[in-house]
């Protein structure tokens, strides 16, 4: 889909981080003038709605630096280089929870900035839910608490705005719809 | 919620551009390690959910230099330095799509990117569509086409991934929900 493409003039690498990189590009318009779009690239992420045989989702705390506070998400993390993406939800799901899934589906993917970052989440659902034996651990700046949530809990957990992520809040839509509530 | 807070040990500005800005910051993380963590500020952004009163979704698409491609999704701005979040939202709606609302609702926010940005979209619900007569004109910058489907049509774009950005999939979901899909 290339409605009203913008053309690339010039682009000028900013910044080249462990995480993202920042690009500053000179393009046209459809009208034929110029414009600067400054642009981030992320190498993508995975995140893993899992529900629970007694229909609860299960849900990681952790500190955003970027937001200053603690918040409340699914089970996400970054795709690495040549890593397959399923694998990744996998991998992340057993580190950041010690679960395993018998029943592992994709859902969706999706841009969370589009205005100024490349970042695609791609949304998976585990159910059938097991314990891992002994999981995988996870990243080593990374500490979490492991919450285990019915519907109403984490409605009530957006309203308090402890829930306050986009794959989240569309995580929690889509388990209402699936479990029909 | 400060839970597992990661204090800040250094902050430096490596960029400061029109809409984001970049900033590193050497955190202290619980276990007493360092960790450097790469942020994007962002000045947050609205998005309107608009439904017709044939119950149809208004979207616009538009070209996303950050995704080389043209996308499908609802309304949305950033919110100007000192400008009410609700205004906003009611501008670029009206600036977007021409219309106005006689029943605009809040519904949630969320951060996008919780990783590495700051952003945070509030999404509101607008209902009983008015056309303005001679609506605000939009960034001469920004070049959009506008339609309007039914959720069957907005379902299927998801599907051809036509629409890709989170919040107009979460928008999609609480307009499925809304009108009882």
């Amino acid at each position: 889909m290339n409605r009203f493409e913008e053309k690339t003039i010039s682009s000028t690498n900013v910044y080249k981080g462990r995480v993202i990189e920042l690009r500053l590009e000179e393009v046209e318009l459809p009208d034929g003038n110029h414009a600067l779009r400054e642009l981030i690239d992320h190498p993508g992420a995975v995140a893993v709605l899992a529900i629970t045989d007694d229909n609860k989702i299960v849900f990681v705390e952790q500190y955003r630096k970027a937001l200053n506070r603690s918040i409340i998400e699914i089970p996400a993390g970054k795709i690495e280089p040549g890593e397959d993406k399923e694998l990744t939800a996998i991998r992340e799901l057993e580190e950041e929870t010690g679960y395993g899934s018998r029943a592992f589906t994709y859902i969706q993917s999706f841009a969370t900035s589009p205005g100024f970052a490349n970042e695609i989440i791609h949304i998976y659902l585990a159910r059938d839910l097991y314990k891992v034996e002994n999981p995988a651990p996870g990243d080593e700046d990374e500490f979490i608490r492991i919450l285990e949530c019915t519907i109403e809990e984490a409605k009530q957990m957006v309203q308090e705005e402890q829930i306050y992520d986009a794959k989240t809040a569309f995580a929690i839509l889509y388990a209402e719809k699936l479990l029909d509530f």
